[in-house]
């Protein structure tokens, strides 16, 4: 029996197993953005080493950041083969709003064909399909190609210390090509390989007005509500079309070609599917354009919290002092997100009234990114996939971000190959985060014969 | 020496006692929109019950609604003398933010001139004010008056329970005039006399789009963020004049009259005050109307609290399923709160997008009300202020709304006499609320005066 195979029946084998490790993994609460979970990141990073450790990979360390520790191992045995850096997270987005979970975001619990847990998508799941198929790999004599992992703790709050640590360490981090498991397919049997990523720039914006809460019956109507100034500030930001009005937003932006419009079209996951996946009553957007092109190829700007004043229960005639809104923006692979940041803040200057003070704080950004799609590399994933889901991979360009991806092309000079298994209905950053099972262990098949493939130089 | 007089001097010789029993008074947590604090209600009933019964009024009860239950108590042995019914609340606001309290807001502390504590303005300090001048009428003999108190506990709640309750009881509080102590004079030097207050209609507006929290890069662009949503619908609610844009909102408003804004005009208290007070950058309003008729006689509308995704510290890339604002409004007394909310409704209903789902909740809501000037009451305060501060009081226009004065109109068919000791940047509803000391103990005196003089048929 050809040593694939023989890979492959082993993870059939034992697949109870390595869902009892998921589990185990899952109930780790390692939330990067909350200082409070800061053991439970430490943890999260033992339990992966202990993995690697344990399938037989070298020089298993857990290194230091500035914030959370990254987790690396290697093996570089295969004499000629290339190197594989095999690139994750264990860390998650935090579980509010809490009460809307059905099961504990860290009680995982199987129901149906899918594992509730906060992180099982997102992406405590494909990090552990990875180490269950290297597992696979070494159990059957050894892996054909030179493995790198490099598992970091900061993904979720915009890997702010990834960039230097890469630096510090470009010898130890050297590869051909990374795999990157953050991402996901169409449907559960739509394969497909994402080549595209859009860049983001997070930011947090507050208004200040009066030096205090102030009652709204001795003072509203003479005294300007920052809780009214910053919606209007945020109304403002879209015209009536759906476009963004921050001043140059677009002009760096493509006219989009006919050829990816025709492969948009294309695309088995439209319009019909976006508006299911998200329950929404009926779909938005920039006029002119079609649902996967507002998705994958246009920029967007989104409000991603917004508070101000009395929310609690019942009524409090309070005119706040302040109102505070996270805004974020999708970026095209021609805009640049510090010049978003610009744009922001000149369309601040420009609007916010002089009955109010305002501050603008950049939390995180990245930029958009597009893969090669005739490598070596996404040759060997697109044929991995194809074996295992007996069928062609669509190539699609995905809505988020993953700064990652450029950071690993201009450090280590190579590109990512975007394998991932989650599904866009997974509730990833929201409550009931799921992943789909059988498409983890359809991952943990791909991912060996991905690397098989590497080996024999597919 | 003449009753009065000595009755000033039993207050006078009292203070320290006094303000010991305030601060006692004031520990009682009595916020009475949270059901946590149902205990605390009943011991704030209870405490007010007690001071009532010490003093030698007849009759103490605490009396059961569906809601927070009323302290009552009546003296009525002045034969051929008027009734007097001092209304009052027990109840507080809440205390959020918390974190920006100096001291704890149900620990009391002095600083300078001023208590601190929730509800020391609004209005335990007042409802004290009353009882310690009732008090010294009853060391001095007996009061020249019939008295009856109604202390509620669900002011702050748009008292929702005290119409079925007064209709229920109109024998026991007949009476020929109220006096509301839940008021405030314009500066510490200025006493003044409201006698106009605005309506307040208050609802909770909460916009649904998709059916769970999505993640902003993968849906976003394409479903219609809720947040974005209530911002568009708050920011229409105004035009760029600051005008009210619900329609037919100011379809029944009065065209102010040259005497009401002249004498408006000559107030003590102008725009220099409010702003300070306010401590906002700078003032802001409706377009042709001074800062004392935007709050004293033009209707308003405000956003009093604003909640939306995530909130928490650093970034999370949601797109939330549904926001939430508290709006509430400030009316005129030609404006009906009910057609306010139908208004309100219709302005959501034309401008609310299919690409969500909207509901609207009224929280509270009371007519605005204007009292008669030339009573022998109001002339009674009047004189009590004159004696007490030295110089004939103001007539002003009050922002803010007491539901109650109009079901006193309503239902016992008597007209208020509105005679409080707050001010103006008391910071009611807001962290750091205080009760201006002297001002405390002016207002006992003046409570003494204005009883006399009405015993004495001033």
């Amino acid at each position: 029996m050809p040593p694939t195979d023989s890979a492959i029946q082993y993870v059939r084998a034992n697949r109870d197993r390595y869902l009892e490790e998921l589990k185990e993994f899952l109930r780790i609460p390692s939330v990067s953005t909350l200082s409070e979970h800061k053991s439970d990141m430490q943890r999260a990073a033992e339990w992966v080493a202990s993995q690697l450790r344990s399938m037989g990979m070298d020089n298993v360390q857990i290194m230091p950041t500035a914030g959370h520790p990254v987790v690396y191992a290697d093996w570089r045995y295969a004499t000629g083969a290339p190197t594989l850096l095999i690139y994750g997270h264990y860390d998650v987005q935090p579980v509010d709003p809490v009460d809307e979970w059905q099961s504990g975001p860290f009680g995982p619990e199987i129901r149906g064909e899918n594992i509730y847990a906060r992180g099982a998508s997102d992406m405590k799941g494909q990090v552990h399909a990875c180490l269950k198929a290297t597992e696979a790999m070494f159990k059957d004599g050894k892996p054909g190609i030179n493995l790198k992992y490099l598992i970091e703790g900061e993904e979720e709050i915009g890997s702010p210390n990834l960039e230097p640590f890469i630096v510090k360490h470009l010898d130890l981090l050297s590869c051909d090509v990374a795999l990157n498991a953050d991402s996901s397919i169409l449907k559960p049997d739509v394969p497909s390989i994402v080549y595209g990523l859009r860049g983001l720039a997070y930011f947090e914006l507050h208004v200040h007005g009066p030096s205090h809460d102030l009652h709204s019956g001795l003072f509203g109507g003479a005294v300007h509500n920052p809780a009214q100034v910053l919606c209007e500030l945020i109304a403002g930001m879209h015209d009536r079309d759906g476009r963004i009005t921050l001043p140059g937003f677009y002009d760096q932006v493509r006219k989009l070609s006919g050829e990816v419009r025709a492969e948009l079209a294309r695309s088995p996951y439209g319009e019909a599917d976006v508006l299911e996946a998200s329950g929404a009553p009926q779909l938005f957007g920039e006029a002119g354009f079609t649902a996967n092109e507002h998705l994958g190829v246009r920029p967007t700007l989104e409000v991603n919290g917004i508070l101000s004043g009395f929310t609690g229960e019942g009524a409090k005639t309070v005119l706040p002092a302040k109102a505070m809104a996270k805004i974020s923006m999708r970026l095209v692979p021609e805009q640049d997100p510090a010049e978003a940041g610009d744009q922001l803040r000149a369309y601040l200057g420009r609007h916010a009234p002089a009955s109010v003070t305002w501050e603008l704080t950049e939390l995180v950004h990245g930029p958009a990114i597009i893969v090669e799609r005739n490598s070596d590399a996404v040759r060997a994933a697109a044929a991995a996939l194809k074996t295992v889901f007996s069928k062609d991979p669509v190539f699609n360009l995905q809505g988020g971000s993953v700064p990652i991806v450029s950071m690993m092309k201009t450090r280590l000079g190579v590109d990512s190959v975007l394998l991932g298994f989650g599904l866009p209905d997974d509730n990833l950053h929201a409550p009931n985060e799921k992943l789909h099972l059988p498409n983890y262990f359809k991952g943990i098949e791909t991912y060996v014969h991905f690397m098989a493939n590497m080996a024999a130089g597919a």
